[in-house]
């Protein structure tokens, strides 16, 4: 596993580089959150675009410096647009972002996120209820637990998803995050551990999303995809804590998390409070 | 017709047990206000989810407590989506909201809602001249009056609308909410007053589209439509003197606007000003 | 070429006539900024109203003072919906704004941002890389040099696209406003540079797109291209600088922003710092 000091440097060297890159991370994400993943990507360096088509799905792989795919609000199109643009991705070798949202409702859903293991995410970003959901999907893990999605909203613990986490993590050769009060991000050989957010965060629509979109651009520079996804998350419990403490109610938190996002540092990112252990 | 008080009763309980159970209410909804609706819901106390295909509405009118249906920015699949997720509704004699928007414009929209007449919603909430003109399509009215609108906005009175909105709440057997300076709540038997807002929530996009979004909250809930849809309008017309009394501007006063769904109590919303009187 | 004082009488004018007479401006856009669309509209003025489908398009081309076309978030059904509804803007004589937005990216972005050369946009808005991709696409310009569009950003400075924007100008007897860090507004006659803005501007999605779309409200009501959408960039410049200086970041500079807009009068949008020179 790797060393706890080695992995914030690798987060402050990926977070100082999306700085001075502005790498772009092409989005095929649902109409809910959409505006708030843009927005999101640009606080913490990156450049946002999204689209639906197919083809355009296929530029923007080949374009971007990452690609993030989030299947909440399907569209009858995306049946062809997701196939193509994960193959693409795939065989460019390009990383990209899964955010297996919903998984289970609805018989397209559950066929995109099929095929999906073909392509394997460089990371995939879900609550705890859609990592085991999707682990047992694609069958990696051997006794994954019984998922218990309901609409978008997890109703299992973090910890209830570890097993199916770290074998999703091992079979992608990717990195797997799962969102919670303690989020967990795995390789499947380290297990980090990462503290801070707020309960306002489940009290908005789209941190999930937008950790997600935020995790494609830290993707686009990064060395490693844990890396990449740990400082996702990092800087989402860093910039949750912060505007946490500024507020008293949802409307207002949304406001300041942005603001937080932009304003963290790469070595405020790095050093945001988490463990690294043993798978 | 029902007394106030008791009224105010089922009110305050209504969003005390929203608070407890914290309700899924799926939409179907436009994108432009998406984002603003889910954040009204999740600020009230329930939990939103957004689809688009038709197998999707369904499985979110079974899952849901409640769903609301905005006929907002139509897609082609709707054709398909909404008169599948409307009719499971019905037959499982669960809740929803239906939102009448922009009413004749185009020809899908007024098929659509024209079928909706079949599928009795639980809720109906539109400005006047969308009551006055969904009372006309359906027959309802003796007669409704000529409805006038233009593009999303009304041009009409609250009062305007009395007599078509309590003849859709006999034939639906539910109840309509009229949105306007003052607005009109009605079971078809009793109709309410409820007083406060600002004139700031003409002044955003989305105080309509969110208030139908948060009544299909209460509706998982409540023990009566009116009182699902009173609670609505009663938060809504609350929250929104309290953030006009914060703010001057209307960037400011949405962001106000959902703090201030967010800290209404039960108790506040019960006793919002509103008159109850013989329909 | 205009005299600065007549051009300036015309914007005040232009914005008084929007605040008096509120006209509707009905937009095609794109799913990631709609809301900022909608609000920014709302804001200045205006009033909003979205389609997707064809025959609501058409509609609303009739029913509007004037039309927003973006080609942002393209879906299969604008292959019908695009150019009927430009077909019909350009037939009636109604003023209509063009965002060809990632113009380049997909064979369907292509197809239908060239059949528009045909109805003849009454303003083009876009930055650097769009105004001379589309003046090459639509070969109006002698050599408008290479455009260099990546995903929806810029890469190119606004005096670059100089030629190319009087170029589209003189072809469509109507207006150009590349927006940069100091603004181009022409009309293939008169070359117009306004100053102020921020560079929050490029740090939040929407501020080029919402542009357009108060560009389409101004339109409605101003007695020429030019005066619409200078007044557009005017409010932008004015409303942009006097929020940056309240906020230190992204996320509050957004609500600022829209605050802003509100709040400038017609004199305010006037006297915003602009020259005037001979194209």
């Amino acid at each position: 596993m790797i060393d706890k000091a080695e992995l914030q440097a690798q987060i402050a060297r990926t977070a100082q580089q999306v700085r001075a890159a502005n790498p772009m991370a092409g989005s095929i994400t649902n109409s809910v959150t959409i505006n708030f993943v843009a927005n999101a990507q640009i606080a913490v360096g990156g450049s946002a675009a999204m689209v639906y088509l197919p083809d355009e799905g296929e530029f923007l792989a080949n374009a971007g410096g990452a690609t993030y795919i989030n299947v909440g609000t399907l569209l009858p199109i995306y049946e062809e647009t997701l196939p193509r643009t994960a193959r693409t991705l795939h065989e460019l070798g390009k990383p990209w972002v899964l955010d297996p949202v919903a998984i289970g409702i609805g018989s397209l859903r559950t066929k995109l996120l099929a095929q999906f293991k073909e392509f394997k995410p460089t990371i995939i970003r879900g609550n705890a209820s859609e990592v085991i959901a999707l682990a047992n999907l694609w069958q990696v893990a051997g006794d994954g637990g019984a998922s218990q999605v309901r609409g978008v909203d997890s109703t299992q613990a973090v910890d209830e998803a570890r097993e199916a986490a770290v074998a999703l993590a091992r079979y992608t050769g990717g990195a797997v995050a799962v969102s919670g009060e303690t989020d967990l991000v795995t390789d499947g050989e380290t297990v980090c551990l990462s503290h801070g957010g707020s309960t306002f965060m489940t009290q908005i629509t789209g941190s999930g999303c937008s950790l997600g979109g935020v995790c494609a651009v830290y993707a686009a520079c990064a060395e490693t995809p844990l890396a990449a996804a740990l400082a996702g998350v990092n800087v989402y419990n860093l910039a949750g804590a912060r505007a946490a403490a500024r507020v008293d109610a949802p409307g207002s938190f949304q406001v300041a998390f942005l603001d937080e996002l932009y304003k963290a540092t790469p070595q405020d990112i790095a050093n945001n409070p988490f463990e690294a252990e043993e798978a």
